[in-house]
């Protein structure tokens, strides 16, 4: 009998892919024989500006403790997160990035037995987190790219364990009210839990990220996550964090390991939590950064989906995967969302202004090349 | 109706009690008003000398990049791992510390089906994947502390799916030849996964630590896991690893999250395997350290478990509970072992010279204080 560990795997496992990543830069300069320092990666929705200089000083301080373990309990960060955000410590759960934290509540609360809702064109890794555990995916169609909440509702039944809503949303942009939100909430059964994925949170210009805290203490089936990749600029280091009830957050925490997040990642998360002034740059970039692409996709003659996040969503038309290509000859790496069902689109993260123009002169010197005419 | 969140969480989880790491040095320092900088931590076999300068270069230079994901597939470390151990690339799965590729492992091939092995007093993370995932775990009794082997090999059924193999073990520091772990998978069917997790394997002495390489081979049911964690002074940063055939580790890697190990962690690691002065200045202060202990608890006339680890299982009898409190109260943290059925013995890891005096001193002084003759 020859060994097949295929029929080992648990049957969730045996018919998964990997959630794909974008390209790094490095790999991108291995395969192309090119010079890292001159590719632009606009993949990842990573902050351009580099670290705040409070994180890397904290990091620093740090690394004179590469021996010893973590603080399990992240004692620190807890507390400093408690404070700016108006709870106690005791409803935050942290997490290897917010994708651990996800991953936990689905293992905490669903299995083979139950149904897990999330919308078309969400992020990847919500069908991926109830694939590998066995639960039964259900997505939502989308409308004009965005969750469609009354579908949503609708799609609840005595199975479904859990509900993911991502505001905004990856890849799209798209964002939905506090109202829309809190009537979804609304119509949601107490047993099933909602998810509200706010990893592009502090992008949002209305001051709307806060509303959702106020919820917390209104629904007791509620779950907010949050990470530090994306507008606080640590996505090397990996920390994300839940907000919940105490009592959600004490099941997270019996699963989550118990060094999820590392020792470096503790002391720069805590510290780039007093550096608003980096928080704000972050958010005038962004702003500017996505006029400057949404008003050169425009010259190009390319349509786009409006975004609240630090990406855009460009639609190419059915050569996306071709563009994609030669962009990265040109050393400019974004990401392709085909398998988001968006065969149409690229994704580009907002860059600095030097790296939104090279990316709008490549697109538009690969457009012509490939004959492709936009809409214009 | 009120809320009830236990009820919602899966059955596995509802009785969970999470891993109980060693106490942090600022924990107990706030708890007892101490000076952290007077505290002595020999409660989580870390490594005492203080960080590689390589490890630390490389982790500084990471920092510049902190506001970019890592390279999920870990590239360079996974290189120069398997030009170091002399096999393929794509037979190493990355974890974020050993404890998220035991997990991982158990996730991919386990569900509430199934029945997981391992031995009593072994590392208490088997019992807890197991449980979270709603298997069924099996705890064979110990002999002498340490596996008894034929009785695992006996516990397994058709329902095994997997059975774990620390070795050295922890928390008792036993360890079997390689012969005894041969012996032991030509017994074991090819349907049931052996882990063999050798988290401490860079202490043994004899040059063993290199035997169960070559078994990868013969035996495509073997997963062997090892960590930065422990002799290589990188626990912070959460580093560890898999080896197995490419098969297993293509199943693995669907499973852990896409961005499980840092940037940092990545490149100190990477840099860390270079630096064999440093894994050799390990393993003299550790076998220094356990002669200096050992001949310290034989002074105290207590008994021991010879341990083949960077820790030592000392013998205090049933008051142990109490010994660790006073041992706290005079700034010096070991680690109770009652979790583990072992409610008579303390875990001590080896410290610096002085750091283990300094245990030696205040643990005869909490004897005489307590009136704990030992048994000298």
């Amino acid at each position: 009998m020859s060994f097949d560990v295929q029929a080992l795997a648990v049957e969730g496992v045996r018919a998964l892919s990997p959630y794909q990543p974008g390209k790094p830069i490095d790999e991108l300069a291995r395969e192309l024989g090119l010079d890292p320092s001159g590719i632009v990666k606009l993949a990842s929705n990573e902050n351009p500006l580099g670290p705040s200089t409070l994180a890397l000083e904290a990091a620093h301080a740090a690394l004179a403790e590469l021996c010893r373990y973590p603080d399990g309990n992240g004692f620190a960060l807890k507390a400093k997160l408690a404070d700016r955000l108006k709870l106690e410590s005791a409803q935050i759960t942290l997490g290897n990035g917010s994708n651990d934290i996800l991953e936990v509540i689905a293992r905490c609360f669903a299995d083979h037995t139950s149904e897990i809702v999330f919308s078309q064109y969400a992020f990847a890794v919500y069908p991926l987190v109830a694939q590998a555990i066995g639960a039964r995916g259900i997505s939502v169609p989308a409308r004009d790219w965005g969750h469609d909440l009354d579908a949503m509702a609708a799609a609840v039944t005595e199975r479904t364990s859990i509900v993911f809503i991502a505001n905004p949303n990856n890849p799209t942009g798209t964002v939905h009210s506090g109202e829309a939100i809190e009537a979804f909430l609304d119509r949601v059964p107490e047993r099933v839990l909602v998810v509200l994925d706010e990893a592009y949170c502090e992008y949002l210009e209305d001051g709307s990220q806060d509303d959702s805290l106020a919820w917390l203490s209104r629904y007791p089936n509620l779950i907010i996550t949050r990470t530090f990749s994306k507008a606080w600029g640590l996505a090397a280091l990996r920390v994300g964090y839940s907000l919940s009830s105490p009592e959600i957050a004490d099941i997270l925490n019996r699963v989550r390991q118990p060094f999820n997040v590392d020792s470096i990642a503790l002391a720069a998360a805590t510290a780039v939590l007093g550096d608003q002034a980096y928080l704000d740059r972050s958010r005038q970039v962004n702003s500017a950064g996505l006029k400057q692409l949404s008003e050169g996709f425009e010259a190009l003659g390319l349509g786009y989906i409006p975004s609240a996040g630090n990406f855009i969503a460009v639609e190419i038309g059915g050569n996306a995967g071709d563009i994609y290509q030669a962009l990265l000859r040109k050393g400019v790496i974004v990401r392709p969302v085909a398998g988001y069902g968006m065969p149409g689109h690229l994704r580009v993260s907002v860059g600095l202004p030097e790296e939104n123009a090279r990316l709008l002169t490549a697109l538009g010197e690969v457009l012509a090349e490939t004959g492709t005419g936009g809409r214009g």
